[in-house]
């Protein structure tokens, strides 16, 4: 079928709004209408060219909502009608990773994802007969795509689609890193630093959670009003600091985080989030995405000293089990989505949505079709 | 009264057996006559002048076993007669960090036990007049010395003095990493990176709890036979893999290891132990002692992708309540020791056992009175 879509040709030239082929869903696989898409960091860091895993031609787009429209043979858990979210991260619940009860990094499709390709290690989409590789295992950059069953959350039918989008990365990602990967417990103290589209997760997270203090970082005084509205209790910008952010970090705790996220990607700031952290307990979690090559470091006395390393991709969340449930949470107004998607363009103006990122005047853009 | 110690002069002086003056218990205090004490690496560091918290003159040793001589006014779960094991990490079960449950490492008498004193600030040994240094809160290279009561485990009277002595470090720091810190259960693969005296006991604690693989990794052949006494179900020696250690660790463990941990402090194998846990749940955990200033360093990739870098201090135990339990294990033949304890000399050979240590001809020299 002819489908429109934004197509990515090669790393930093601009997305080509065009027509392409998407061929129907074959055994185990949906075709989905993605009514609406987020625009995220990680389609720009691909976009850019830095992603080492980042294929071209493509079309990208990992943080959509949609509607099934057909089934391959032998799908079972949705239907044509059936309101979904993709999932880059997906939920077999078959393999090793998914029943050991120890991570959501489900492996089943992990091999032909990174591939640009379906499970069967071809693809749905071409452009003047050749193909263009999938992204993440979902492209949503495009009106219809085909996505594996186990990559599909089947949500609640009254939850709009240009909102709940974003729960297809952002907001689990923030709020399941809180909730599944640190576990944050009521009284707990939490630093979180970056405020954007994550941190403000995070944030609301750690509220929901019960934290005591809930501390965000960022250079950029402006974050602070949105960021108390979702629940940050004190507002720290470490260019108005005279000493040093760690020890003030400390003192400002009595002692250290409980739990830090480092929601930005710089390599620095991971260091300084797991040092502002508790000796005997204190947890740093990297959920930012640093540049390739890139590394982190610090004295092993942290460790030894009771600090705890650790990462959160997708949150930690389960994807079918999980996204429905923070779908019924933004309905029943536990969380909040509406504040943080600042601008919502139709899908010919992506490139300007892409614009709005870099030049750090939008929390989140939504595109719609 | 007068007590016959090794004193520790200076950095990198022969320790000198002399008469000493010990004054006797104050509050809370504890006079223990020392029936036996092993020599750990530890004591070699800070008598190497390279701990930055080393202080001389001083009595060094931590590692004992005794009976209790006196105690002081206030002082009691302790009486004259009982058994004991001393501890430099203790257990006032009043502070933060012991009533939270999250740690072993209690504060109460930190900042005095750094400074090498008593907690009301003042040190009970001297020699000619002049104070010494007590070490580790401990000082165990003395026949009598004097501890707070919350730095002393009570242990049964039927344990023999020269074994049990090393349960108040290695024997503790090993077993306990496994069962407190990374908690280890049945069916685990587990990695251990150096086969000395808390390798050893890493291998005992992993076997005790079930592991499935118990992969040693050491560059002495010799380390062999008995690492394999104690549990070690695979050897791995570095120096002859025709390829890279990590890679060939994941693939023997199918994937990388459930728990590793690095018992040498060396910090580019800390780096390769966390490289070679499981994605997705692999924690890796450093319990050797690097060198100072040095420090760790990896991708965030690899804690982003479900890899944790944790540490642990004396095993995780909680002195008075776990090395009790695992001097019980040692009667009840759960654990050895008797096989690590290569060498048993009086107090005046404690040069030679410093010697056998550093010329690795020992695995754990231990002293008696």
């Amino acid at each position: 079928m002819d489908v429109r879509a934004a197509v990515a040709y090669g790393a930093n030239q601009p997305l080509v709004i065009e027509t392409v082929q998407l061929d129907g869903p074959r055994a185990g696989e949906v075709l989905v209408e993605i009514k609406a898409t987020g625009v995220c960091h990680t389609d720009a860091y691909t976009l850019s060219g830095m992603d080492p895993e980042g294929l071209f031609p493509t079309v990208l787009g990992h943080e959509g909502a949609g509607v099934v429209v057909e089934v391959g043979p032998g799908v079972r858990s949705l239907k044509p009608g059936d309101h979904v979210i993709p999932l880059y991260t997906p939920e077999c619940r078959e393999c090793e990773y998914c029943l050991n009860g120890k991570t959501n990094l489900c492996q089943a499709i992990r091999e032909t994802q990174g591939r640009g390709l379906m499970p069967d290690g071809t693809s749905r989409f071409s452009a003047q007969g050749k193909p263009l590789y999938h992204y993440m295992g979902t492209s949503t950059f495009a009106q219809y795509t085909v996505l594996p069953e186990i990559a599909l959350a089947k949500i609640r039918e009254d939850a709009p689609f240009d909102k709940v989008c974003y729960i297809g990365c952002g907001v689990t990602t923030g709020i399941g890193a809180v909730i599944y990967t640190a576990k944050v417990r009521p009284g707990d103290k939490v630093v979180v630093f970056g405020l954007g589209g994550i941190g403000l997760n995070v944030v609301q997270g750690a509220r929901m959670a019960g934290a005591d203090m809930i501390i965000g970082v960022d250079i950029n005084p402006g974050k602070r009003a949105l960021a108390e509205q979702f629940g940050m209790t004190h507002f720290v910008n470490p260019k108005e600091l005279e000493g040093d952010l760690v020890p003030y970090l400390v003192s400002l705790t009595k002692g250290g985080a409980d739990y830090s996220f480092e929601c930005i990607g710089n390599t620095t700031l991971m260091r300084q989030a797991l040092e502002c952290c508790h000796k005997g307990w204190g947890t740093s979690i990297i959920i930012g995405v640093a540049g390739a090559g890139q590394e982190i470091s610090t004295r092993p006395f942290q460790l030894v000293t009771g600090r705890n390393w650790r990462g959160s991709a997708f949150g930690g969340a389960r994807g079918r089990t999980d996204v429905p449930k923070i779908v019924d949470w933004y309905m029943e107004g536990k969380i909040h989505i509406d504040e943080m998607i600042t601008h919502t363009l139709p899908l010919e103006e992506i490139n300007t949505a892409f614009d709005l990122m870099h030049e750090g005047k939008s929390i989140r853009s939504v595109l719609t079709f």
